[in-house]
């Protein structure tokens, strides 16, 4: 089963195995790829759709890294040769002149048969695509981009605790990011089976984690609650039913909830968050597990919003630093496709 | 869109049409259709996963009719042909002495071309259906079968409350009953959505009405009651999911929630229900809206045991009556398809 949001597929034994193998090159303060840090020369090309694409949406936001690496938003659907720029006038990105990242990906390597996918980093100049390696493009932005960072910016990935970080991250990656997905895409009960139970044993073994600590390393916003978030703020929404990952919701695994709804209230989460972009990409691309391609109206966003208590544990959000401003208004999330635009009926 | 469960199909404007083309022949007390009420005489063919059957079994269950009128149980999936008797040795009805339901509606009319649908009651020494006419069958139970009913069977359908009780039944069945399968069988986005908000309304019509009342209308348990039960308690198990019908889930629904679990708990009906039918009929059965016929691990369904605190609202669960014993051993649900027998792993 290929899928071209992911360049991925189900094994023989009906186990779903995300093709990983993705563009590696860096870009560095030092350059040493040929690709050095300069304000204004890429382009951060993202779909709010996509889970691993929010990750960087995220970490440019927090960092301040909007004014030196400009965004360029897929809409969140698109058919078998890639994510397309149909969000822009004339469907054509303004910056790239293209319609489709596909097009960036043949312009560094013609021919390019693996995942067409977001994000991907495009240098400007040439219109060629330089990394679309996800795990590595949000550590770069906090690592590497540091001398354009906002002051206040936070340090998502700090040094004393970066194998804490990384251990975290392979787990969360394994079960629950990626977890999501092997269940959604299972091709047997079995491997379906399989995937559900390390997710939700991966879920509770993060509620009890997150019991009594309010972020999942140290006590500041992280690397590894970005990247959990951007999966828990779809469960609902998406992975509960079109993935079948349905033990229980979001909303009643407490410890989860109060956390995600922490971070989600935390300038530079929620505010990139665009339920319709979620919900619409899900269902009206995996025709293979959505045949009718019938977008679900909910489910009630309003909980979002609530009070969630987690100050009560403590913890410095932004450690030394501060939080970012609003987005900017060219890159806001339309009020409809968040809580904030849910007026019940 | 032909549904072979329900003799159904999406109209050109995309919303979904139930066959109601039954057979309504009935069986009465004085005969006049043919088919007068004798104990021993006749079958009640259903299948655990179906609601309209479940209720036919809860309310047999109630009324102590077990003796004077036997059950055949089809399993939870079925061929383009029909329901079959795969659960039993042989696959053979051990009283019909057939394979599939549809046997004995081409034996009443050869070449039948409706919808082969249980509940279906059998004529056992002519081996022909006489109705799957499910809204009448509960309801002559009750009314024509009294002969039968065992000590202290309660009155399901008292004649002062009729016009209440058929009112609230009508517009139950137009948009909670039928109005799931509206929404899951949906051909287009706006005829999901026009389900979708219709049975959510009317879910808060029942919350407001239930939320002071222990019973939808009177007192006491009546056909009503049924009749929304088997609803509500495949609701997380498969409407919420499969059908789409998300904006939340039961157990986020307080007051039915709570209403369903004080029914559940109540002998006849709890006991009556099997969620592994349930779940793989649905999950495998409409593989046009889940192609891969993996049949989800979840929900928890611990919450179904839990108190209900609805005893503080009065009411009178079986009136002047009793409770019914315990199921027969031979129509006891196997304790791992229940609440009961999910031990977390």
């Amino acid at each position: 089963m290929v899928d071209t949001a992911t360049g991925s597929y189900a094994n023989p034994a009906g186990a779903y195995t995300r093709d990983s193998n993705y563009i590696t090159t860096r870009i560095t303060a030092d350059g040493h790829d040929g690709y050095p840090v300069e304000p204004g020369r890429y382009r951060l090309v993202v779909s709010r759709a996509c889970p691993w694409a929010n990750r960087a949406i995220i970490v440019r936001r927090l960092l301040g890294l909007e004014e030196a690496l400009s965004l360029g938003v897929c809409g969140p659907t698109h058919d078998k040769r890639s994510w397309t720029f149909d969000l822009d006038p004339g469907g054509v990105d303004p910056v790239l002149g293209i319609e489709r990242i596909q097009d960036a990906y043949f312009a560094r390597f013609p021919g390019y048969d693996r995942g067409i996918t977001v994000p991907a980093i495009v240098d400007v100049p040439t219109g060629q695509v330089v990394t679309n390696d996800y795990a590595q493009i949000t550590l770069d932005l906090s690592t590497e981009w540091r001398a354009y960072h906002r002051p206040g910016a936070p340090d998502l990935y700090p040094e004393p605790l970066r194998a804490e970080i990384d251990a975290v991250n392979e787990v969360v990656y394994a079960d629950v990011n990626n977890g999501v997905y092997r269940c959604g895409f299972a091709g047997t009960q079995q491997a379906y089976e399989e995937a559900y139970h390390r997710l939700f044993d991966r879920l509770d073994w993060l509620s009890a984690r997150l019991a009594g600590q309010r972020y999942l390393v140290g006590d500041t916003i992280t690397e590894a609650d970005v990247r959990l978030f951007t999966t828990l703020v779809r469960f609902d929404a998406v992975y509960h039913g079109h993935f079948k990952c349905n033990r229980q919701k979001l909303t009643e695994m407490p410890v989860l909830w109060a956390y995600a709804r922490d971070l989600f209230q935390t300038p530079g989460f929620g505010d990139t968050v665009d339920f319709d972009h979620i919900k619409r990409h899900y269902y009206q691309v995996h025709r293979d597990i959505n045949p009718t391609g019938v977008v679900p109206v909910g489910p009630d966003l309003a909980g979002w919003l609530t009070p969630h208590g987690r100050e009560t544990l403590g913890g410095r959000p932004f450690g030394d630093g501060t939080p970012p401003p609003p987005p900017r208004p060219d890159e806001t999330v339309p009020a409809e496709h968040t809580p904030l635009g849910r007026v019940p009926r």
